[in-house]
């Protein structure tokens, strides 16, 4: 069954106080629609944790650095509705951008230090967007849970430093990356890519294992790593790599001699389309 | 009977879980402590409205920006815990700085364009650290209701405009200043100055009040009701005028021609505690 879709904040409150019993859980999976496998693990993970979930669909305009990335963004909300109808979704919460900012927004939420590394170098104002937008939703859900994929590492790290920061009364929940059975990562922004593109894409993916063999093979210097994937990368004429850094899981810091826990991420342009991904290393004696 | 006082916000949080019956709502007063009048007509409005009342005291080291400041801040905890008491307020919340930053702070609730009029430009970083504080005590007891006290009134604006930007679940309520018999507004600094700067110290309301009749008695420019009011309050050599100025009472905008409501604010120094006061005119059609 199409679960209902609200639009409206107030509307959506006033619903959650009806379903909402006494020490009855919510869980909240925030999205931007054009929704994949990786969002179903997500929508999953959210139903088997929490007495009722809520899904939010919103292309949030605060946080698209580029008119033409906005307007470009997959929308697909018939499909959309059907994934979280067969993933028992019971609300979608579906506002218009004049729903979530009905007057000019004067109020951010933001972790400028977190901010300025990776992504958030090539992408000013991004994370500011997306920490604001997810504090409203927050706010508006009231969760207990949310969900959030691991394939957008930055965004995160600066929620979960977010929720901390702020004394949110919400616990994040890490889902794993989902990825094609060649290695991309799933991704809306898939969907843009021709299909000689989507041939070339898992070479990013391919590169972050290559990344993680070669410190098991006790590599230990990021400059040595960060050079031999962006050589491997560049040599193919459609990719442009943007950044391929080794750096602290928590700070986000660059790190130069890896010693302890690293997130290596990466973003590369194939066109007009950005793609990003991600990998974790952990010392042998870190791992579960 | 003395409130149960709680510094640590997991415990706080317990504590109102047991307490709060469904529908029972409650209020908090955020307060620096050093405690007054001001602050017991804010528990009092509060004890009214309310069936739980929660009083939270913390001397908030972000939203200082001179560490002289912070340290002379007055602190009458013992004081302090007896007004609350006597004004049935039902928990105290007196975190630590640990207690409320157990880490490094990486995350702020910012309202730039808010921020860089009146006291904002005076005090770089003081709203961001009022407005993140404040985000912070609502996520920890969230509130139904929340007072603040029309003195601050740049303060308020802010926090009017951040509930409503981030959607928080909290009704702000502003109560109006509390004023001396001479008209000096009580604040927790007026405990710092000397007998010769108290007796000086009203001729910043007259000015305010000076600048009411200017404008009733037909006067629309903002810049010569400002000059008349500087030039007043430099004739006092142990005062310094930061600034006097007229502003939209929304977006706290100079106003340069007064054509509808009009704040009044103004910040003066006696020695080394500075002081600060507003007044609101509204055109006669617009008076409740």
């Amino acid at each position: 069954m199409i679960p209902d879709v609200i639009a409206n904040p107030a509307a959506l409150r006033r619903r959650l106080h009806e379903i909402r019993q006494p020490n009855s859980s919510v869980g909240l999976v925030p999205t931007m629609g054009a929704l994949h496998s990786g969002h179903a693990v997500l929508l999953e993970t959210a139903r088997r944790e929490n007495d009722v979930v809520v899904a939010s669909i919103f292309v949030n305009p605060l946080q698209f650095d580029r008119k033409d990335d906005l307007e470009a963004y997959p929308r697909t909300m018939q499909q959309d509705l059907q994934i979280c109808a067969d993933h028992g979704v019971d609300l979608v919460f579906a506002p218009s951008a004049a729903d979530l900012y009905p007057q000019e927004q004067l109020t951010f939420v933001d972790s400028p230090f977190l901010s300025r590394h990776l992504c958030g170098e090539f992408r000013p104002g991004h994370f500011r967007g997306v920490a604001t937008v997810v504090l409203k939703l927050f706010n508006i859900v009231q969760p207990d849970r949310a969900y959030f994929g691991e394939k957008d590492a930055q965004q995160l790290a600066i929620i979960r430093r977010m929720v901390a920061d702020l004394n949110a009364p919400t616990r994040i929940v890490a889902v794993p990356t989902v990825r094609e059975p060649d290695g991309l990562a799933l991704s809306s922004r898939n969907k843009l890519l021709s299909a000689a593109q989507r041939g070339i894409a898992p070479v990013l993916s391919r590169a972050l294992r290559g990344a993680i063999q070669s410190i098991e093979s006790g590599t230990r210097s990021a400059d040595l790593i960060e050079q031999s994937a962006i050589a491997v990368l560049a040599s193919y004429p459609e990719i442009r790599v943007e950044y391929f850094k080794v750096a602290d899981p928590g700070t986000l810091e660059p790190i130069r001699q890896i010693a302890g826990p690293a997130l290596i991420a990466a973003a590369i342009w194939l066109g007009t389309t950005r793609l990003i991904d991600n990998i974790c290393w952990l010392p042998a004696g870190e791992r579960n």
